[in-house]
C-alpha cells in the first residue's frame, strides 16, 4: 500500500473519543456530574489555559493549553489525537455550544479527513454565562430572549448592529457575550447607542462578572446610562451583559440587591411593530 | 396591636428562604451539585408533579405538587411558606429562568406584601432544553441565537410570529419551547410556515425529546418539510425544536447521526438586510 494518507486519516484507531465539555461560570458546584465524569476519564485536555487551570488532574492525565484565538487549530489537534485512539476532552468555560469549542470541532470535522467523521464525539451541555448571570439577577431572561456575541472578529460590525436592532424592535431581552476587549474598545458603547435608539431610556441593563467565583460582581443600570455604567463596572471580555426588553422590571428590596425579571406574559403586539 | 396584616406579612420569620432550582433535561448527571445541595437541604418542594417525581427525598422533607398552569399561585404559596420561616424549594425542569418558575416568583414578589421583598431568594441555573438538545446535535446554537416560546397562552400569536420572522430575517438560529399541545395544535405548523417564507428550504430543523432520559429521541429535518417531520416525530409539549440560520450546516457521518452546527463566523450582512 502506498496511500499518501496515514492510517488514522483512513479510519480512526479503536478506543479514541472526543468529549467537548464546559466548566460553567467557575464554581465547581456548577459543573454537571456528566462533565466531571469526562474530566475523570479523559487522557488529554485541550483548551484555553485559564479553563484548563480549573481542572484537578490525576497522574497520567495531561493538558495542552493554547491561546483563545486558536480555536480551530485546537479542534484539529484534538481530532487528530482522538483519531489516534486517545480519549480527548476539549474544554470550554460555560457551555461548549455557546460561542465556544463545539462549533469549532464541528467545523474541523467538516473540513478534515473522512476518518474524523467516524470518531466518537460527544458534546456535554454546561451552565452558560447568560443563565448564570440571569439567575443571580432574578429572571431577566424569563421570556423570549436572544444571545449575541458583540465580537466583530468573525462577523462584520454592521451585522452585529443589525441583529441588536432587530432583537430590540421585536421585544427580545438579550444576553451579550464578548462585550469589550483591548482590541475592541468601542463596540459595547456602539451597541448601547444602537439599542438606546430603539428602547425606552429606563430598560434595565445588567453587568455580571466572575459569577460564582471569588470577586463576583453584579450591577444593574439602565440603557440610557449603560455606557458610563459599563466603564464604572470595568466591563471586559469576562463580563456578560443582559439588556432587558420593554417589559423587563426591577423590584427594589430593602437591604438586598434588586430582582430583575421579564414577565411571562406580553400583552400587546405594539412592541413588535415599532 | 390591631394590624390587619399577619406577622409574616410585615417581616419574614427568621430562617426562611426560597431556592428556585431547575433539574435539567432529566438525567441526574445533568443536575448541578449546587442544585443537589438545595434538594438535600430544603424542607418543602413545590412544583409540577412530573418534576417533583424526579426528587429523592429524606424523611422530614415533603412535596406539594400543582398543575403546570398554576405557576403564579405556586410561587405565592412558596413565598408564604418562606415568610413563615420554612426552607422552600420551587422546582422546574431545565433552567428555572427559561420559561419557568423564576419569573413567576419575581412576579409574585412584586405584587405581594412588602415582607416578601425581605425573603432570602436564590435562583440556581440549570441545563435548559435548548442547550441539551443543541449539545446532542453538535453545535446548532454555536453562533447568535434566539429562544422563543411558541405558547400563545400569555402573549398574542401575532407577537410570536413577528418575533419568529424578525429572528429569521436577522440571521439568528433559534430554539422553540412549548411548540405544540392538545390546546394549541396549529401553532407549530404556522411557525414553520412563517419561517419558511423567510428562510431557504434547506435550513436544518432539529426535534429533540426526552434528552438524557429513557426514550430520548433526536431527529434532523429541513424547514421545507418541518411540518410533516414534526408529525412523524410526534412533537409535543416536551419537544424542543431548533431551527438553524442560513449558515447552519449538516455533516453526514457514516454509521453515526449527523452533526449540525452553526459556524462561528458570518461573512456578510446580506442576510440581515433581506
Amino acid at each position: 500500500m502506498t496511500s499518501p494518507l496515514s492510517g488514522s486519516e483512513l479510519s480512526p484507531q479503536a478506543g479514541g473519543r472526543l468529549d467537548v465539555i464546559g466548566l460553567g461560570p467557575g464554581d465547581a458546584a456548577l459543573v454537571t456530574p456528566a462533565t466531571s465524569a469526562v474530566v475523570a476519564d479523559a487522557e488529554i485536555f485541550l483548551g484555553y489555559g485559564p479553563y484548563l487551570d480549573r481542572l484537578t488532574l490525576a497522574p497520567g492525565q495531561r493538558c495542552e493549553a493554547s491561546d483563545n484565538r486558536e480555536e480551530l487549530d485546537r479542534a484539529k489537534a484534538a481530532l487528530r489525537l482522538a483519531a489516534e485512539g486517545r480519549r480527548v476532552a476539549v474544554v470550554s468555560g460555560g457551555d461548549p455550544g455557546v460561542f465556544a469549542m463545539a462549533a469549532a470541532v464541528c467545523e474541523a470535522v467538516e473540513a478534515g479527513p473522512a476518518a474524523w467523521r467516524q470518531i466518537e464525539i460527544a458534546v456535554h451541555p454546561g451552565i452558560t454565562a447568560a443563565l448564570a448571570v440571569a439567575a443571580r439577577a432574578g429572571a431577566p431572561l424569563g421570556h423570549d430572549f436572544c444571545v449575541i456575541s458583540l465580537s466583530d472578529n468573525l462577523k462584520p460590525w454592521a451585522l452585529v448592529e443589525a441583529r441588536l436592532r432587530a432583537a430590540a424592535e421585536a421585544g427580545f431581552a438579550m444576553a451579550l457575550y464578548n462585550p469589550i476587549s483591548r482590541a475592541r474598545p468601542w463596540q459595547l458603547g456602539a451597541a448601547f447607542e444602537a439599542l438606546g435608539s430603539v428602547l425606552p431610556a429606563d430598560v434595565p441593563v445588567i453587568f455580571g462578572r466572575a459569577l460564582s467565583r471569588p470577586g463576583e460582581r453584579l450591577s444593574v443600570s439602565r440603557i440610557a446610562e449603560a455606557t458610563s455604567a459599563a466603564e464604572a463596572f470595568g466591563a471586559d471580555m469576562a463580563t456578560l451583559v443582559i439588556v432587558g426588553s420593554r417589559e423587563t422590571r426591577v423590584i427594589d428590596r430593602p437591604g438586598r440587591p434588586p430582582l430583575v425579571y421579564s414577565p411571562r406574559s406580553a400583552a400587546t403586539v405594539a412592541e413588535a411593530a415599532s
